[in-house]
């Protein structure tokens, strides 16, 4: 199959309690191609300027992210920078220069519009829905992320998304903005009635939540020995979750429980190193090792007797 | 086998989102053995007051809690009050009075004196001191809790009952507290430095993580339509817990998991009510139901091709 991803590819600066960093690659679609490709062929559609370093290119080639979708443009790239602190659930935006984000519009290359997989990553709602007016015959299935910028600022446009999406991700602390409740199965609920088949909760070391209108899957994360950098594993989780799914070709419950868990074993990669440290020498063979982990960690026996 | 429960048996009176309660059924031991009794036999050690009304005894009683080892003195019952606010994870301590608690000795009766299971739930590390020098022999398991007020005030009589028990438990952020680390992980491995074989970690709405010294155990929570009430919840796990191993009567890492399952699933029921509304008419059947909705709400296949 094919996986197409949308989003932002960027220059990070970070503060964690663990050390900083300065203009490193960062992004949500780097985070979530990178992710993907562990498993399959992943098509990146983005904007970066000028002064993008090569080598960041180079780094994405390699994983087999395909760049012909990726615009570079006169100006400069898109820079974040954010700090967590001690418990490094929260993140704490200290600026965004938008640059030659400001002004971006997705233009899918040709070979890009028919895509049986399709992750619209944090961006505008406005650019996801551009992006879905590109894709043609629908595709199989298309996920979507937002950030509470554009739940507060941006309502209407963001509702219109996950109504049309397949499967709608937001974090905790999100979706219970969005949904005016603190009870994670009541804004899940409200969420599915939008549209979307799939609703999935991510909670940062707390795991991940999967729901659909007739059941909910659980997962915890994975415990790391030291989180160096949070950043990003939202990101790599959507990645993960998609790549696998594009992978094996076959969507339904049981396919997609397993892709929350490589969801889950990828992310937990990548919060263990600053920037895209965590995945870049991370192998297949890592992830599955993990994945197995995941299933010795949380296993027991259904009989109570 | 037998299990004896030593804590606090008080009268609450708790402020949430959903409404407020004044002079309710509380306290560590309550909770507990209500909890342990859906599946054993529980010998309660505690006191109250001469004003503590006599409906909370028969409801012991009738629940299989033996009340041999309650005194009742002259003076007032331990009163305290609580609010919890949008989120329920953050309990605000408004008013403690210890009241008859204040000159509390644990004096457990001769029969209860040669118990298999023991639990020391949240009450002064000394007096939980008090309760293992009358146990003789050596119970097969002994567990204690404590909170953040023990952990701030006496560390050193804290860590000696740590030092001696077989599972230590705590609250997230107790534990994090206790050992100044952040990470769970680390903060887990400090604890079984000390001594216990087993160190559970509640995480409130995100479930339990339960380590040793060779692996770890992850459970998330299950999702309650209405969060009402959380007071009572960790003692509530630790009730059930000590009660299905004492069912049981085997204690080995398929049992200890299963017993952090049955822990989750009772603490489940008890959140969703005031006082100990949601354990009154839970019968043993609805904790296998829920039970088995764990597992269903939990697992995914090992083989991941």
């Amino acid at each position: 199959m094919t996986l197409l991803v949308v989003g932002s590819v960027a220059l990070d600066s970070v503060e964690t309690p663990f050390g900083q960093v300065r203009e490193v690659l960062g992004g949500s679609a780097t985070y979530s191609a990178a992710s993907a490709s562990l498993f399959t062929q992943v098509n990146l559609v983005a904007v970066v300027g000028k002064d993008f370093p090569r080598e960041h290119l180079d780094f994405l080639c390699q994983r087999s992210v395909d760049l012909q979708g990726l615009q570079v443009v006169e100006g400069e790239t898109f820079r974040w920078s954010g700090r967590y602190d001690y418990e490094l659930n929260t993140t704490h935006t200290l600026e965004t220069r938008l640059n030659v984000f400001a002004d971006f519009h997705p233009a899918l290359p040709e070979s890009y519009k028919k895509s049986d997989l399709v992750f619209l990553a944090n961006i505008h709602p406005e650019l996801q829905l551009e992006v879905l007016r590109q894709v043609y015959p629908r595709p199989r299935l298309v996920m979507a992320d937002t950030m509470d910028f554009w739940i507060r600022g941006h309502r209407d446009a963001l509702e219109r998304v996950l109504g049309t999406v397949d499967v709608a991700t937001m974090n905790e602390s999100e979706v219970r903005m969005w949904a005016g409740t603190s009870n994670l199965l009541q804004a899940a609920r409200r969420l599915l009635s939008l549209g979307p088949k799939v609703v999935i909760i991510k909670q940062g070391e707390h795991g991940a939540v999967m729901f659909n209108k007739d059941t909910y899957f659980l997962v915890p994360a994975y415990l790391v020995d030291s989180v160096v950098d949070p950043t990003g594993a939202g990101d790599s989780f959507a990645g993960a979750f998609l790549g696998y799914l594009d992978q094996v070709g076959q969507i339904d419950e049981r396919s997609l429980r397993r892709a929350v868990v490589y969801g889950c074993a990828v992310a937990s990669f990548t919060v263990q190193g600053f920037s895209l440290e965590g995945l870049r020498h991370l192998t297949p063979q890592a992830v599955a090792d993990r994945y197995l982990e995941f299933y010795h960690f949380t296993h027991f026996h259904e009989i109570s007797g």
